[in-house]
């Protein structure tokens, strides 16, 4: 956060099974289970709905107006990975467009995930490949302030390290840090074994009220039925 | 909006048939029935685009962060309601997810309608449980502090009573007093009655212009042409 | 922008080849062919996503929640038109939806680029007009206060003549001074004849930072890189 | 709320004294003493610090850029009174100015809260008359289409009837139900008696966690002292 | 607008007499007497209260987070002038500090207008130079890539051409189109003398009502006033 | 950031006159020292202008409407300490008033940095106690739900760690690691050794152009100046 410019070229990523492996449980489950943290923003939306993908973090910082290191991160990607972009400042520019999506998607990367505006997002739907950001906008940026890459960022208010996983969906977007993505990945799991037995019950009329007991603490806290 | 803690179990729902006969003619048409008034703001959007709903209005005042009192609503909710949901200070995060969509579905609610975040959009796509919201979040929500059921809540700014008619479409949400629904949905239809042969009469060419005869008005009003 | 209660009828409109030749290229090649510059701001959406179009600017100056005046500009569109709706203040109402579309359609217009929010975008989006705007909202206007038809506006940030040609499509809009239309088509006609190249090229692992010769100007900016 | 067009010209004002003395408790005593209910959102900002007062509440709805209603309203202000103008619409036009304020003061109002914007501020504060508003423009408005004076309204997401208590401070607004408020008033001044106290204690060093107990309840929520 | 790099040196300025009459009548006041045009958006505020200035504009167009343009625009200022600052993009960076400031002041600039942020304001306002500007923000600036000076801009939503009239104060900021300037003063001193009359009137409890001779076109607007 | 319920005790400040130097330097100028990195958005804003100050971060995360752990986090307040609070997702309620205030002076705080709502500013202001927030607001909070302290945050953007110096002045707050602490004063004392004469050149008329030697590389980015 504090080095401009330089590229870390070797980074540790999180395991990559268990980056992989939790896509699907998608980013509301996964923010559960690491206990309600490593949420972005929600003003990050994906270009096209139904993507949900899983990677591992390379991370950029960028300056406003200026797309120059995301030519730089697309050396440092790897099959798996999944391209953060932060920026210094708020700024709502179409950093990334088509051509460096090829790019991108030569190498290996899954999604990008930036703080920022996208361009050609319909060539980028066409092409499937996913983006998460702040806007959309055609106006163009320049190549002339150096930012970094590999260093960890501040991306729509969440620390991303280089290496940890990304999970992204149509609610949003959530950072796992390479330290916790196994635990992380087994609570989702647990998480979610749960779940088909809670749905069932609801659907057939059990309330929630009943289901977590929840009428005697309400109770307590002093709610008062009304007739 | 000014008791907490309480949930008022017997609310006097507008009369059925003309809650569910608003739905077709739109939250436009319903609006300008109503003489312009009654519209949430614009920052509430449906999570999938098509969904067309009317029903009565349960209420429910949350608190930020907190989604306890949906588990209280749900109870509460009948076939052909709505549940409207307002919260105590401005909150996008994701008090409603597939689960208790389930249950809401499950008591016979046609929509929610909340003035803060939800969550699972692409499973509530799939259930065609329609949403209409200003944010989408995963954020996850605690079960701590009480609000209230079935008390008038301003939602996205326009006042709810429990049992008024919630019409919501893609145009946004608009909320009919009980009170003046019957006569709201005679003013709709006539409304509507009318739209058809306008919508001929300007395709053929004709001009609104003279079709509403604007030029005389215009004209006093200053206008000027200058070729 | 200075005359209040005016209608220019006698507009000169862009060279209607070079009008239309400008769609395909889309809003961000545009954008780039112009120099960077003409761009509205980002968050002009459209109502549904995959038009793009191009047209002949006709301008008009709305008063916040009057539309009065898209009726009097109805009567000077012409077929290839696009209509350019500014407002004197920011506003989100609804001062457009089908029926005005329709009389638009009659005239040939092609779509509405407006600063401030439109309605029935269900209708709209079935009879494929498409709209570009600040907000969706079913708010309904008044027709009680002059604007003007045919000056020059500032729209959503980009100042637009009557005549000058607009582009628009899912990355955004641009306002193409009459003047520069033809050089600014022949402009991105080269800029896209390149991109196919370049595609490919990366789309087979090249690098842009080999294709755009960037190691050279990085390494003299001062990048470091670190192992 | 739902009424366009007319005046009440007969409201029932909140008691006198009970409106007056509630001004010295300030909003955020007087929000916790209805029960953390009542506040305007806030965005609602005082154009010069310093000032707090409470008064009765005259209503007026306004249409987006129109200011003809605060003429309508200044004949319906009594001694004591605060106008409390709400929009159909999100507006930030400067709706009212030195003139208007010139003769809500000859007729005894003490401020006005409005949710749009408000110009010559520095008059204003030269003249010692507060506003509270969402915005300061410059803007002009027009006198042409009617709203109300003296029915329910929605301002800045609060509800505020004909009558009721408004308290107006650096903190921001609240809206105190006319039938509410002697009760409220004395919880005020019971949990200001309270204030020197506690203060007191806080200043010599005794941790709110021991003043309030709060020690063994963070122990049973699971907190975690890590040395 | 649509010429990056270049600076024009020679451009012709309103009338000084003219440009240093409009300060006194304030912004709210010229922008009656032009019609109620010409105003920036109410988002420009200046960093301290109380100053109220007039002069001819300079303008520049700046890059996002680059503010190398300032350093030449500062060359083109001359006494009684009051840079106008635009940028390509919405940015709320630091881009003026007290340096440049007092380079400005010492080439005669009166104030500085910028749809952007600045810093130093504690500095500033010791040394009393005016800003107007969207955001406050110590991020600093880089100084790589072009803009142009004396272009015509589009400044937080207003269209200023060099050479134009700009009056700022606490109400926000117009432009006063060169040519239109003396018109504007005359139209303003004759608003003005007005205004002391109506204020007394007004002072001594005559109604606007009254004294606009409102009543009867209220009354056909459909006014109803209800006992 | 990804531990809740947790108190960290021990955290090992900056050196302590380091961390004092640093506030009459300011934000820009440390901003700057740092390499253009480190601060927070610039929605911070301080309650009252004037105040400027550094010191030692003590961190607490909060959950929304919910105010305990500022209780927990006074115990951990040193003399010299900032207290920077950020919270799980954006909230704007009023989290610290006068009485909290009380007891963080008790404790030696020099200030708190909240990316939430505070309230008394009037009071606060009086304590001469300064807040940068991101709103001022009564709206009361809860004691419901553990958050953390003395873990590092994400407050307003910027990453902080307990211990790290905080810098906070007019222009908004900055956030230097610990371990930069040190290099950074050095930094800006060099900084600003150099601005006296800057000044004094530029207040002779020297323009920047050429006391920055910016002519040539203007000319060789393509300036061009039109007479």
């Amino acid at each position: 956060m504090y080095e401009l410019g330089v590229v870390y070229r070797n980074i540790k990523r999180a395991d990559r099974e268990t980056a992989d492996g939790l896509a699907k449980f998608g980013t509301s489950t996964v923010h559960e289970a690491m206990g309600r943290v490593g949420l972005m923003k929600p003003y990050m939306r994906p270009i096209y709905p139904g993507a949900q993908v899983s990677g591992t973090a390379v991370t950029v910082l960028l300056q406003p107006g200026d797309n120059w290191m995301l030519h730089v991160v697309a050396e440092q990607v790897q099959p798996g990975d999944i391209v953060v972009a932060a920026c210094t400042t708020d700024n709502t520019d179409g950093f990334f467009g088509d051509l460096i999506a090829t790019s991108f998607k030569a190498r290996g990367a899954r999604a990008l995930v930036i703080d920022a505006g996208v361009r050609d997002v319909k060539t980028l739907t066409e092409m499937g490949f996913p983006v998460w950001s702040r806007a959309i906008s055609s106006k163009g940026t320049v190549k002339a302030t150096l930012g970094s890459v590999n260093i960890p960022v501040v991306c729509a208010g969440a620390l991303v390290h280089p290496g940890d996983v990304i999970v992204a969906d149509d609610d949003g977007v959530v950072c796992v840090p390479a330290g916790m993505a196994k635990k992380v990945l087994e609570a989702a799991a647990a998480r979610e074994a749960n779940e088909g037995e809670k749905r069932a019950r609801l659907a057939s009329g059990v309330l929630g009220l009943d289901m977590y007991k929840m009428r005697e603490p309400l109770e307590k806290a002093g709610l008062r039925y009304i007739d």
